[in-house]
């Protein structure tokens, strides 16, 4: 499937290029610190390579990609590594690992990218379903055993390519899905925290369902008993469905998608909560607006939105966005209740992004003579493992706040 | 008991000290933003005055301190407010249906100073009895009306004041340990996560137990099931009686203190898990060196040792100090374990915290061809809240790492 790494070409480092860092376990080479010739700029895209310091010495096998801003991406730091199907079941078997420690049911992320050892590559399980995101062009060539290991590792049967999301745009890869292997029939039940969500493997966000949230939604369940829950942004149902499963007397989906609605209620009925369960669509702004001038109110108002600042150019826009979420939302939360802010934006780190929430909050409240606790700050759940080195990227981020006079 | 507040004496802030900051919840007034007379010098530790702006305009009730640099707390934004016991009986209120939402029992911390409404106030509860530590003096001066209306609200029967601690220091406050009501008779038992913690509440660190660590030991726990488990600064047993209860094979607290390891073991003996608990007294530093020694290695490790970094002036030192213990600790983990890294320190902040572990780990497993994934970073639980704009002073982090081929 692979050539061996021998015959295979030699990328170099440029003089005062961190070798240093490779060695250390960094990731990534971009384009601008290697030596780059007509040669190397023709290689093709996913190509392995061997990276060598600027002395000629061995760095690491790596996958290359003329058309990306990260030029390689480290593969093995074994100069002899084939990388076959054997090569990626070893990884996944140590993927695996960890996830069965965390979860008692197969449906969880197996592969968090560069931190498993498969760089660029995601891959979420969903029982006898694996559905793999290849955002880098090496895994596109080699999609075919890296799809073999996963059903010999785990014996699923299916196998779906979800080849869709910014990050391919960004290796100029193109967007396409198909069954690799096995069938897929209709949404897929998925347990989480009690609550069962109906994902979409095929037309869905992603992979169909967003399992970065689950400890938050988690923490969420502490604080609805008896309540009544609003979730803005809802998806599929993430925080009101998780709400329902852990005692909240009502919750409220607001959604601008029809189809993932549709979804959310398909879960709130495989639950048998549909009594308790409701739906509003429309753009998340309009209805928060909506709902405060009808005077209603909630014990636990979530807002979940989707990334309003995914890259540094975004970010000043991003995080007004942020704070106008909090400034609508944190209204609409009875005094004593509970106001949950998610943040999946890169470019907002921790800091700034509680910065807008609070300012949000302030706005939002003040006036009323209320102000908030911060109770809990959640990030993505420990199937999205990270590299310590990149740990600052975290892009997962959940404050939850409690409203008090 | 207290004056009302329109005899009381009046700060005021130079002319450009932050007025508007005080109006949107600050909590602080430093010696250096009043204008500070003869009089302002000479008002009793601990005493109320009325604060007031530049132009003379009325802020808010505070406590004051002139033999601290804190100055002044802020009490509350109304001038009408009488600070007697239904005044904290109000807020008691406010902080008990929080924690009542939270826990199923009445064990926790009731009180979390400025969040809660009562700046330098903790309050932990321990079922029927709760411990006070008056950590500014207005709170010395206040503690019969407070401790009357803990128990009013809490329905509690002892109630003693824990007078030791760092921060009485700051405050110029004498250490003092009393039971102001009710009785203490030998350490208490604590159920938390599932484990029993003895607490003994007049003789212990701080309240007898740490409550903080609580959503930490419960992340540990899912990772513990049939392993062997070691403990480093184990105090009374958290992380060890937490992995035991967790279904941990095996759990050895190592720490410096007997009557810690006593309490652990007594704690394990409550749980009926004495046949899989092991105690080591010892330097934290020295036992971690000899285990190495003799070969030893365990499944998780967890260290979560003493405020290593407690000011800035000690950052450089601590930081140094948690590198040191992620060093020592990393090689005695197996691969495809896990290593959890605490940090209580004020000063070191998350990014600090978390690159001293990641240079300890890679000093002390890189040369073995290991690395770690970075699989869950924790902070105190939601019973201790913050205020949102001091919210970066969050003081405890625990990281915990998995460490692969």
């Amino acid at each position: 499937m692979t050539e061996p790494s021998f015959s295979i070409p030699t990328i170099r480092l440029k003089p005062k290029s961190n070798a240093r860092a490779i060695r250390h376990g960094a990731p990534w080479v971009y384009d601008n610190e290697l030596v780059t010739d007509r040669r190397t700029k023709s290689l093709a895209p996913g190509s392995l390579a061997r990276l060598e310091d600027a002395e000629r010495n061995f760095l690491a096998l790596v996958a290359v990609n003329p058309n990306s801003r990260i030029f390689a991406r480290v593969l093995d730091h074994s100069e002899t590594a084939e990388v076959d199907q054997d090569w990626f079941a070893a990884r996944i078997v140590t993927a695996l690992a960890h996830r069965e420690t965390l979860f008692d049911a197969p449906f969880y992320r197996l592969i968090h990218a560069e931190s498993d050892g498969l760089p660029g590559v995601v891959v979420d399980r969903f029982g006898d379903t694996c559905v793999v995101q290849p955002n880098a062009a090496w895994a596109d060539v080699l999609i075919a055993p890296l799809a073999a290991a996963l059903r010999e590792v785990t014996g699923v049967s299916t196998v779906v390519m979800n080849g869709t999301g910014r990050a391919r745009g960004l290796e100029g890869l193109e967007e396409k899905t198909e069954i690799l292997s096995g069938k897929v029939e209709g949404p897929l039940p998925v347990p989480m925290n009690g609550a069962t969500y109906m994902a979409d493997l095929l037309g869905g966000q992603k992979t169909g369902l967003f399992y970065d949230q689950r400890p938050n939604h988690a923490f969420a369940q502490r604080l609805v008993a008896g309540k009544r829950v609003l979730d803005i942004f809802s998806h599929v149902g993430g925080f009101a469905l998780a709400s329902l499963a852990g005692g909240a007397s009502s919750a409220l989906s607001v959604d601008s998608s029809a189809p993932a609605l549709d979804l959310a209620e398909q879960g709130a009925a495989a639950m048998g909560k549909s009594d308790t369960f409701s739906t509003r669509r429309g753009d998340a702004f309009d209805v928060l607006t909506a709902l405060a001038e009808e005077g209603e109110t909630f014990d636990v108002v979530i807002c979940d939105p989707p990334a309003f600042a995914p890259n540094k150019s975004s970010l000043e826009k991003g995080l007004r966005a942020y704070e106008r979420v909090a400034r609508l939302a944190a209204p609409l939360v009875r005094e004593g209740g509970y106001l949950g802010l998610c943040s999946c934006s890169h470019a907002a780190d921790l800091d700034r992004f509680r910065g807008a929430c609070n300012r949000g909050i302030g706005r939002g409240v003040g006036h009323l003579g209320r102000s908030a606790q911060l109770i809990h700050t959640g990030f993505a759940g420990a199937d999205h493992p990270l590299m310590p080195q990149l740990a600052e990227s975290g892009y997962l981020k959940a404050l939850f706040y409690r409203i008090v006079a």
